[in-house]
């Protein structure tokens, strides 16, 4: 999608030395629009945890390509195998509920693990990191593609009123490599001529709905407002949301759907005012190895600075205001799951479903 | 209750001048605490729309003494009861939602409009509004009484583990004179010392939850944790709230509850996982002219900068750092209204009894 007019990808490799992986710096926006480059592993594994780079999808693009530097690292050492396995595992342990990471980066070992020539394998691994890198991009075009029938429903049953969608979080272009995955569907909607609006959830604690989903939809000119988290039960029993669309971290073999922390609220919500609740996602986001999500998705826990202190903008300048006493303490759980019986359907590259085993097993029965 | 070990009233008569009201600044807390003072009737309608004093209880009582200081203006004013009336309105229109508001006016309207001698009329004035401020300590003072049951059945079923408590804004003394609504109870079972935790969300916009439940927690050692408002469902679904107790700005003759923006989606979560969920209120916040809170209770609009904007502290100095585009459009609704079916039950003066017209008329038959 497009900054300032400028069509850009939220990451790329750079084109004149081969081997920087650069990315946008999403802790900055949209004040400083700012360039990382990652030049080795380590700096690989701080843009995911320092969430340089985050959304699930963008996780997964940005560990293959850490991978692909872990070739060009590992040509030096004695041991490559060896230290392709710890990469990946320093890489795997930077987040733990997304698990489009450990995709990728699995994705990327089958690949590599089994090239016994340096060159030969660094080369592979770049092939195959641009290859997640362009998949990841088909499937958030066809996430919207599908995604945009439900919209087109809700225009026509609105006869050309204002469709009104709510989004947690940012599961944006900024949050994949193009498209975003919740945000496609109404970024073809557009393209369609319909009329959307989006409700934005602020996301706290660090705001990505905020900072990112308010600056990219105001980049491509969609209609939005920002609202505080507390908001859309509001707004849903007052008849001004037709849709909720999210996006999803990690999605269990019977729907269960982990995503940003409140989202499991926004479900409730949607649940008691017979609102489509729809979460997007690319099946790299799927695992079904796990059954009950609330149980068993394992949940981030993020320091407790992220509640206590506010980041944002005085002056150009970025401040950080502590909104509590000093010593309060606090807690900061990155992600909720909310369960597959208040999920109207999965919007998927291969076409929307039941948020259940029945549901997912029709589209991907390779994943069972 | 408390600060800094020595007890306070929220608002006081200054008594060497006996006509200016003293109240906390609390759009400054926690990080000053400064008086102030209010000795014109124009100062008593900023203090309320301007959020110096706030809470359905405190602005009622601030009312009642901004009608004392309307007898005083009345004094050198041709015709007096105009201009009373002319205040009443003035006051009344500061802030749309809580009932408090509007019953503690037209209780001293009561009073006064019946007195032709203006320097009766000024004393009598007093006279009601410090009763009024009595009347709210002795209320607040009844519902944690009958709160406290509540909680020590939980303590018992729990054998002496810690009670969890979610709590959502501020309703805590600083909402009203002394001991609060929704904390009072609290405090009460620390007295008898039951083992308590409360979870404090943040409540955004305005952070209510973070800069003055903390704050009051923390000064009366009650054990607590800010938490944002997105991570309550999480808590509740991992069995971590036994219970969540909130003020109200208006209840309805049904029991339909207005409260912070936000209340709803936690009521929402509670009866998902069936936690007892309990709106602790003066009488006076009873709106038995209304029915459907949800279609009929007014919401308050505040400025949409309160959610681009968020203030805070850095090195001891109040800012305020922008979170989005600065020119993201934002809507803000301060209230939003959790249905009657949401609600365990209603904590008030007189006892604790079901959110409906049977519960509320076996309590308050007056009302009706």
């Amino acid at each position: 999608m497009n900054i300032n007019g400028i069509h850009h990808h939220t990451i790329w490799l750079n084109k004149t030395d081969g081997k920087t992986i650069e990315v946008i710096d999403q802790r900055i926006l949209p004040h400083k629009i700012e360039i990382f480059s990652i030049t080795t592993t380590d700096e690989a594994a701080y843009a995911i945890k320092e969430m340089v780079v985050r959304g699930a999808p963008l996780i997964g693009v940005t560990a293959a390509y850490g991978m692909y530097l872990a070739c060009i690292e590992a040509k030096e050492k004695q041991n490559e195998t060896s230290y392709l396995k710890e990469v990946a595992q320093k890489l795997n342990s930077t987040r733990p509920t997304a698990v489009n990471l450990a995709w990728a980066i699995s994705e990327m070992l089958e690949v590599i693990l089994k090239i016994n020539d340096a060159d030969e394998r660094i080369k592979s691994a770049l092939n195959r990191a641009n290859e997640i890198k362009h998949e990841d991009i088909d499937i958030c075009y066809n996430i919207g593609k599908h995604g945009l029938k439900l919209i087109q429903q809700l225009a026509e049953n609105k006869k050309g009123k204002t469709v009104n969608i709510l989004t947690h979080c940012n599961a944006g272009w900024l949050a994949t490599v193009d498209w975003g995955t919740a945000t496609s569907p109404i970024y073809q909607a557009q393209q369609k001529g319909i009329d959307v609006h989006v409700w934005v959830d602020e996301t706290r604690p660090r705001n990505q709905g905020a900072s990112l989903t308010a600056f990219e939809l105001n980049q491509q000119n969609i209609k939005h407002t920002l609202i505080n988290d507390n908001t859309g039960g509001h707004l849903m029993q007052h008849g001004m949301v037709d849709m909720v669309i999210v996006g999803t971290d990690r999605t269990t073999r019977n729907g269960d759907v982990a995503n940003k922390i409140g989202t499991y609220l926004k479900a409730l919500a949607a649940f008691d005012n017979n609102i489509p609740f729809y979460v997007a996602l690319p099946s790299s986001t799927l695992d079904c190895s796990i059954e009950d999500g609330v149980k068993n998705i394992p949940i981030e826990t993020r320091d407790q600075n992220e509640v206590k202190y506010i980041q944002g903008f005085e002056n150009g300048e970025l401040k950080s205001v502590l909104i509590c006493p000093e010593t309060t303490p606090a807690i900061n759980y990155g992600f909720d799951v909310t369960p597959a019986r208040l999920v109207t359907g999965l919007i998927t590259e291969r076409g929307v479903c039941e948020a259940s085993e029945e549901g997912i097993r029709q589209l991907f029965p390779e994943k069972f």
